[in-house]
């Protein structure tokens, strides 16, 4: 029997490594033979998810190689395009696919399963396949899918949140056996302990590349309580993303630093393309920083009109 | 309300033509407002089908932009690589597929649903998808699945069709009160009328390019009960297929002549790679004639040997 390989983006986020381990359990609990992986350690917030239902977090691997036969297929969630995916993937086949994000840098030789829905995590999505597959979810599988979406959706309040989100969340919340309002906002808010953390790993954290037009694009993300506190060590931050654009080829590259409480965010942007921020969200960048009020999604709410920008 | 315009890939088959008619039904039952279209008329095969259940052809059209407006949503079946699909489909969002190809030459900026499987049909998809909504099949439009999912699989003879092509072929037939052995064999048979098309048409007639490495391939099929009538036109095949490699860059052209009575095909190649058909399959061309015996299906035989030979 072939084996599978199941993984989130590389930088994972919370639905990145929940979500692999609920669809390696869903794939295991459906005649196949699957485990987690992950593309890198996971956050404060995952570890809190973990920690909170009891979970080991998933093996780290650079390459699928170092894991997977000749036959090995792979499963992706949470991502499709190939930058954010492991490095060797084109060596092996894609089997499935289980995602929420735009379509891109994706080329395969045979088909394969795809399942992406527009909703605002991927945990939602498979919620969705462990009922139509008639699969029982455990408390423990229950509680890390449940995280994932709180996180995603910043607790229902991201412009991404749906209505399949929400009920998904109530759901999984009385499955995993806490109050979702309550378990929500101390999960967040174990995300946002960013003091311990240096510039370099706040820039890593929750960051990914994208192509726009014949550009390369570096948006990073960190969710805080107080946006001041992290901005006292922009001209740090600064110099790193400068020599990231330097180093990467990357013409724009932005920090998006997001209030959790209040749903805004400050963009710090660094790179030779810094105006383009101006032409997608009609602000003035001064000092290096633009308020986005109101944006909390990078994919909903940055990506589309900077890749317009971009490309028009 | 947005308005969803449902189509196929170009050079129509009979999937293309009756999934985008009932992906459209299913849009319309499910509070969407869809019309199906095609991107050609349909072939004899189609129309026999079409004629069969009292449905008329959905209108040929080259560019949304024809009947879309700047808010109309595309609803894409059976395909979902660029060079296969309407040529202005960049200018309009994407948003939804519902296919059983392998992925390529696509790229959104906002993410899309996205369902595809790894079965013989796209309308094999379309009917898990009617019963997972719980929504009803008329008669005819399970009459237009069931011509599709038989066309495609070769009346279940082609190594794509899986068991769940097998149990809807079935579910449908019931349905639509056809036996579908009798029933697959005409509309099988309505598709071999060869002898009344010019050889130009029949090269268009189910025709697709694929990139393979840096290079492009076309790849032609025609199915017929009897391969040597209809290598009475080689010459003048080659003449077309080698003055398209010219026109269009093709370094490989091919007309694969499948008989759907013994599930054999024969290869008319041509182009200056011609020589990847040995590479690919371990044959020998002769007179620009390769017999692959058991191969009846271009995407799960054709396409990724021939990918490998021009990528390995």
């Amino acid at each position: 029997m072939s084996k599978f390989i199941v993984f989130g983006h590389k930088n994972p986020d919370s639905d990145s490594i929940c979500s692999a381990i609920s669809y390696a359990y869903l794939l295991n609990q459906t005649g196949h033979e699957a485990t987690a992986y992950a593309l890198g350690a996971p956050s404060e917030e995952t570890a809190y998810a973990l920690n909170a239902f009891q979970m080991d977090a998933p093996q780290v691997i650079e390459k699928a190689a170092d894991v997977a036969g000749a036959d090995t297929l792979l499963a992706l969630v949470d991502h499709n395009e190939a930058q954010q995916s492991l490095d060797d993937r084109a060596d092996f086949r894609i089997w499935s696919i289980v995602d929420h994000h735009r379509i891109a840098n994706i080329e395969t030789v045979e088909p394969l399963y795809y399942r992406a829905e527009v909703v605002g995590c991927t945990s939602t999505i498979l919620y969705k396949m462990y009922n139509e597959q008639g699969v029982d979810i455990p408390k423990n599988i229950a509680g890390l899918m449940l995280s994932a979406i709180i996180s995603d959706t910043l607790l229902m309040k991201s412009p991404t949140c749906t209505p399949e989100d929400e009920a998904a969340i109530i759901a999984l919340a009385a499955i995993a056996g806490v109050d979702y309002q309550t378990y929500g906002l101390e999960l967040l808010k174990a995300g946002t302990n960013l003091s311990s953390k240096s510039c370099e790993e706040l820039l890593n954290l929750d960051a990914k590349s994208f192509p726009m037009g014949s550009a390369s694009v570096r948006i990073a993300q960190v969710n805080t309580v107080d946006v001041n506190d992290v901005l006292t060590r922009k001209a740090e931050f600064e110099a790193l993303m400068n020599k990231a654009c330097a180093d990467e080829g990357y013409v724009l590259s932005v920090l998006l630093i997001t209030n959790i409480l209040d749903s805004n965010s400050t963009a710090l942007v660094c790179g030779s393309e810094a105006g383009k921020i101006e032409d997608a969200f009609g602000v003035k960048v001064a000092d290096g920083l633009a308020e986005l009020a109101g944006v909390v999604s990078r994919k909903k709410q940055v990506v589309p009109p900077l890749t317009k920008a971009f490309e028009g």
